[in-house]
């Protein structure tokens, strides 16, 4: 039944279907991830997501169990790109400032395209039982903290840079690259400026630009 | 009526009573917070906040005419404190790098005592009107903005600082100094780690630790 697919995985409800190998069940991964990046919110209805799918609302509950079992294989499906391109980054001949930059410019990168991801990971951690939690974090978040911590052990062993707490490290670079995002109704309503590719893409070079310095051994 | 009171200004419902002047509307709002801040949620219902208020449901139409209202005077009741601080620091006669120090630790101070804070926030621009949204942001941001914004330009001006785009500056340091609240109940359950008073501590130290280096003129 397909216990080692991503889209299967972490999810805990009693899914019939096998997700990875239906169309209409990656549609409706992909109608629930569209919903919520169109809607900046996570709060969207089966009847919206199998709407948008195209599909019966049957499906989901057939494919992925519950709601919770959905959700999961969105917030996989949205941070797929970036591990992967993470796996070759970290096994490319690119010395540790650059993989940094391109580490953090990925991080950017994948929140304005997926600008739900932190606040949904978040609230299912919150949500689900410790286990699950544990498994979710395992899952999603540990791989990422894992190579960015390995890019700052390779970059302090040749003096390029400075010791830093790596959780703390970790937590701020996520939490800078996503504040655009996060603050995108208040910038395209109040101060007048949309958050589009371009915008994004000076904020990513921002934050390489601010947390490289603030990397960078100093002497 | 109180036009000009905090807890009034821009919310927008039929409020009769005067919530400045009241001793249950403020514990209303004390208790809204208390509810956001240990469910790490903004679903709190009127129900909840009344009982922990000790006051019937009916006083909160009362002085805040709906739930939007409650809930601007928790974010301004937030606030206030650090925009009093705020105000007290740029008078100060420090420096530059002294001022975005103390800017940065108040910033991180407050998202770990309001750490629902910026959720809410951003919640309540993207479901305003535009005319609300412009309200809430012209008086939540954009005095922390303008304050953040002075410094830099003052760091510049004096050399100490280089010139960094100011929006994008800006909403680095909020984001990143919310992402440990924000994680923290994936810090908390699968990462062992409680964030705590000292484990807040830390983080600001980090961040001013971060943003000052990438901040600081490199010559």
């Amino acid at each position: 039944m397909g216990e080692n697919m991503a889209s299967r995985s972490v999810a805990t409800g009693r899914a019939r279907g096998d997700p990875a190998n239906s169309e209409s069940a990656q549609q409706l991964v992909q109608a629930a991830i569209d919903l919520m990046r169109e809607r900046d919110t996570l709060d969207v209805s089966f009847v919206d997501i199998a709407e948008r799918a195209g599909h019966p609302q049957g499906l989901i509950g057939y494919y992925f169990g519950n709601k919770q079992g959905l959700l999961v294989a969105a917030l996989e499906r949205s941070i797929a790109r970036a591990l992967a391109q993470l796996e070759s980054l970290l096994a490319a001949d690119y010395d540790p400032v650059e993989k940094m930059r391109m580490h953090l410019n990925g991080i950017a990168e994948a929140y304005y395209r997926f600008p739900f991801f932190n606040r949904l990971l978040q609230a299912m951690v919150r949500d689900g039982s410790p286990e699950y939690a544990a498994r979710l974090t395992q899952r999603l978040i540990q791989p990422m903290m894992d190579a960015q911590a390995a890019i700052i052990d390779a970059g302090v062993a040749q003096g390029v840079f400075r010791p830093v707490d790596k959780k703390l490290f970790y937590f701020a670079t996520v939490g800078a690259a996503d504040g655009l995002n996060a603050a995108r109704f208040i910038l395209g309503g109040a101060l007048g400026q949309e958050i589009d590719a371009e915008s994004s893409k000076r904020n990513a070079a921002a934050i390489i630009d601010f947390f490289l310095a603030g990397l960078m051994s100093r002497d």
